[in-house]
């Protein structure tokens, strides 16, 4: 990898900063660069409605979550006031383990809204919640295991309501992890009535390693890390360019195809519930089956622990999940599944299938074929 | 890009953890995934002569550095009380902001050691502020901008002494940010005697975006980041697989040619200093000139800022930097060279020219002989 470029006769001597340009150099390689970042930076921005300094990229979600969450609470600690936060009992875990660590460090009081039976959560119990020092509300677009779609409208519209009618010398703001919601959903945080959101390329095609934090201009946020003053301070660190690019260049095909795949993948997805309802009349479909992502079907097989189907279809060729891979390593059922099961599951969590770009009509028959074998032979053992 | 691999029947129905495979998920992708992940583990682990599970991948330096400082702090917040740390004023912001955002939001003590004149601390100095409730020094590798290296073996021997003649319910732990060395000088942990060390990919050639933080299995340290299981629960978020992979591929391959290059730019080096001095003969240039990397040469022109230097080097398709590009958007002249400085240089700075594998004989001459050219233009103005 020459660095120098003998067209142009540049010698390269800024190893130190970084072996590849860096944004941050005043020099004309360190300025193409930033160029570059700066040009996919309004690409992110256009497609969120959002203003070009509102967006912050990340290393990914988790950072994303992290620093929409921390950096909340931290600008109130900075002001002296210990803040009180809200979120949902099916966030993922980068929200919910988060809100449990600045509990824990007593660095913030933490209210957690359980959801419906329906996986969904009601804006008046979010709203209800709602106190004196509470700075921020963090409820995720859709859910990562059983997909449901969560009401982020309302809720931002409870919310709005309060910050009118109580005079305080901060708002609440509201956060959302879109991250799930990305290929299918409408991302326009003026529509939705977001302060922050999360966004991840890991989900969508090609777009690489890179998250994204939208930030309105309003907020007030302290930094996690400490360190150099890219992306506003807030995300100190050399910006990673090659996947930045890629993540602004995969984010504007997703709003290319979206309408017409989240129909497609609609289709698929009830075509493959139906199939499983007829084939199989003992399973749970977990999760509401309206307000629900296009690509996600998660199916609770009575008994049957969901960790042995997946590594069973595994050895079939099907790649599915047991629960959010995130915390895979989690012993016990999946917290989602539990919080929507009114009687105990026995542990036997949920079976996710998700669903994408390269999936066809032939890949559901195979999997239900497969899956109708596979639960054949172990119901001999289970039952 | 084309998830169902077709000559093995394969059908991912995994989309929503990842679009790629996934090191957490339990199906046969993501195991595949994980032994390529816990390859390059031994890989890194090997080289710094640790073991696999001391090694930690993060996005970055930054990254790795708030980690091990925010960590230990956390980890002693947790057993309520109040930390002391001890560092240099002349470390990467990344250390030295998140030391100062640590002291700001009350979290611990803070002493700051000074350089000597060369750019290089004293050992004794740094034992001196080491204090009943100290839990941690933090002591670069190599400068960033002046290129000293520090003496990390006489620190971490210092630091020993202290924890034996010091019976404490906890220890005082090493962290060094070897970010600058990994291309030239020992990595070894057990002969530097550190307990925690940051590496990045974004100062080896062909090693991706990607950071690295070894943590000596005696650390108790807390996360910084709530969120999945992944990297021990210190780095949750999806592994960023293929930079890992590129990450210990490049390190391999440094540990081969380190020796042989770090001669040659020695070399280069060296013939650099001589004609700039023999050329220009007010120059200084900055920090100890036997204790430093082999591909740095920083210099302070009279009078003449570096920023200006840097541009009209750059429209000569030179591309030097004039202090650290983290901190590139920062006023004021370089807090390095003003550390090292006994009186003040009128806020010039200095120029960094920082070598590597491409960088030839030929490249420094017509370096000398354009800035011998830039400067008899500037001086006419600045005399």
């Amino acid at each position: 990898m020459a660095k120098s470029n003998k067209k142009t006769n540049e010698i390269y001597l800024d190893y130190a900063a970084s072996v590849l340009p860096n944004p941050s150099s005043i020099h004309s390689s360190g300025l193409k660069a930033k160029n570059k970042l700066e040009k996919a930076r309004r690409v992110v921005a256009s497609i969120l409605g959002a203003r070009p300094p509102e967006i912050i990229f990340t290393s990914g979600a988790t950072e994303s979550n992290n620093l929409a969450i921390q950096g909340v609470v931290y600008a109130a600690i900075e002001q002296d006031f210990l803040p009180h936060i809200i979120t949902t009992n099916i966030e993922h875990p980068s929200v919910l383990e988060t809100f449990k660590l600045l509990e824990k460090r007593k660095l913030a009081q933490v209210s957690i809204v359980p959801v419906e039976g329906s996986g969904i959560v009601d804006p008046k119990k979010i709203k209800k919640e709602i106190k004196k020092n509470t700075v921020l509300v963090s409820v995720m677009y859709a859910n990562n295991e059983i997909g449901t779609i969560q009401p982020i409208k309302e809720i931002a519209k409870e919310i709005r309501h309060y910050n009118k009618e109580n005079a305080k010398p901060f708002r609440v703001f509201f956060h959302t992890d879109a991250v799930q919601a990305v290929n299918y959903l409408d991302l326009n945080v003026e529509r939705l009535g977001v302060d922050l959101l999360t966004l991840s390329g890991a989900k969508i095609e090609g777009a690489g390693r890179v998250g994204v934090f939208y930030k309105r201009k309003i907020v007030s946020l302290a930094n996690v890390f400490g360190g150099g003053d890219q992306e506003q301070g807030l995300r100190p660190g050399t910006e990673n360019l090659p996947e930045i690019i890629k993540f602004s260049e995969a984010l504007e095909l997703v709003q290319k195809i979206k309408e017409k795949e989240t129909k497609r993948l609609a289709k698929l997805r009830d075509y493959f519930v139906y199939k499983l309802s007829k084939c199989l009349f003992d399973i749970k479909i977990n999760g509401d089956l309206q307000n629900r992502l296009p690509n996600n079907v998660n199916v609770t097989f009575p008994k049957i622990p969901s960790d042995l189907l997946v590594v069973e279809l595994s050895a079939k060729g099907i790649m599915a999940s047991s629960k959010s891979a995130c915390k895979s390593g989690e012993s016990g059922g999946s917290y989602v599944i539990k919080a929507i099961c009114k009687k105990p599951n026995g542990d036997v969590g949920g079976v996710r299938f998700s669903l994408g770009r390269d999936t066809k009509k032939s890949d559901i028959d195979y999997t239900v074929k497969s899956l109708f074998g596979i639960l054949q032979k172990l119901k001999k053992w289970y039952d």
